[in-house]
């Protein structure tokens, strides 16, 4: 278990405030600071025990920190991550938790950022819940979060990263911000594309018969579309040849159900439970 | 609530051996024969306590039915319901739980069912679990269940078919057979198709990156296959138009994002996510 002295949070929202929770509850850190824009949000997030103490002025909040966490939207972390390292104590961490790494990763790296250095990090715990009310400390537990050192990254900074979501709960995975990218745009951002679409094409009068089906299928899009706009520009290419594939993979259903092939349909269909299966629940 | 002498089920899987653990803690039926082709099964609802005697000889099995309920996979249910007219007792109303419903009540209406009487019935309550030890008594509590009468259909039977259901907890809502089909290509059978398409889509290799978003939106493509290609040519029609919807949600996302426009995406996410939140969970 490694003790924090002050963690700085920039953003308290789902992940912030579960972060901050996760700390206070598990007594890692001395002081957590709840950095924002709306005071209705940190009073929020005072309120569910996130953080100790806030401010809306983020150089004064990250000026004691050991560690400064960036949970801002993925189209703000770069510009957040440069004002914290601007104002953060000598050989101050800063980490995010941004769903798309290769944007962010490369307009930080080897760039002068003060006396700070940043390691990326996404954690893989979320839902189409928002804001410090939704926040729980152990909303990490199990979950897997990956952080995506480069070669500038120095071995005791990636040993305190480690520590810091290990001892949240997490599993942590490591890997290039590029392969990151690649494999979220298939494990995240075409599911929340694909989900979002079904929901628009639902015809609003036949909604009141949506069952369990429909209602897990379109559960994402939910989510907040500031948010997931940013996600889908930061992640364009890989996205797009996500969605090449799951159009071939819907096309190839729309062709054995035009010609009523009833045994490829049901091929299509094992195909797809057997990579399902391989998850549980 | 309408006290049944003996209730067949034909089909104890999770469908029909939800129904028959409803009625026997209801205390709904005296009786209620399990009617199966497997042994296995059988013995598996009569553990769970789904049902009072069973059978592998669907005519014996209905011999003393009030009402059989005939909870086979859609592409069996005509020659079941047929089989069943023959061998039930003089005025045996037969119903269904299949997942489509114009093929099997055209297939049925004004046909000679010997001394019985079909409604086509289809309780939108499930899951991608299936077999007895998968059935709960509460599965249709506050569920809607989809009843399509005809012009054919006698008002005391569809009062007797109207109270089974809202016995059993749920909401009996009536419509025609093609509207019941138009509906439930949009709200279950593309979300199934969408849902075994991005499973399908999904590298194995990032599988084990997977988290909340992508688990929910393939959560269906666990179901049967089997199961699930009857249902497709059965409602072939209704569910290539609704992928055509589907499509053209999909494209309109492509073109926004392959064209960088922010304001385009966040509009679309935006349309979608108000279609989502019009439902909850």
């Amino acid at each position: 278990m490694k003790q924090w002295d002050t963690v700085a949070i920039v953003g308290v929202g789902l992940i912030g405030g579960s972060i901050g929770l996760g700390l206070r509850e598990r007594g890692l850190a001395r002081r957590v600071v709840g950095i924002g824009r709306r005071e209705s949000t940190l009073k929020a997030a005072r309120q569910a025990g996130a953080v100790t103490s806030t401010t809306l002025d983020l150089a004064k909040g990250v000026s004691n920190a050991e560690l400064v966490v960036i949970c801002t939207p993925v189209g703000r972390i770069v510009t957040d991550v440069r004002a914290a390292s601007e104002a953060c104590p000598q050989d101050c961490l800063i980490t995010d938790a941004g769903s798309t790494k290769a944007e962010i990763v490369s307009a930080l790296e080897g760039k002068s950022l003060g006396r700070a250095r940043f390691i990326g990090s996404h954690p893989l715990a979320g839902s189409e819940k928002s804001g410090p009310t939704a926040a729980v400390g152990d909303l990490f537990l199990g979950k897997t979060v990956i952080v995506t050192p480069t070669r500038a990254t120095r071995k005791q900074d990636y040993t305190a990263l480690f520590a810091f979501w290990t001892d949240l709960g997490a599993n942590v995975v490591s890997m290039s911000a590029a392969a990151h990218d690649r494999i979220l745009a298939a494990t995240s951002h075409l599911p929340h594309l694909a989900a979002s679409a079904l929901a628009a094409a639902t015809p609003a009068a036949d909604l009141e018969f949506a069952a369990g089906g429909w209602l897990d299928t379109t559960r994402i899009a939910a989510g907040d579309p500031e948010l997931w706009q940013q996600i889908f520009l930061a992640n364009q290419t890989h996205i797009l040849s996500a969605l090449g594939r799951y159009e071939k993979s819907l096309a190839a259903l729309r062709r054995a159900l035009e010609r009523g092939d009833g045994k490829k349909l049901k091929e299509l269909l094992l195909q797809a439970k057997r990579r399902r299966d391989a998850l549980a629940s």
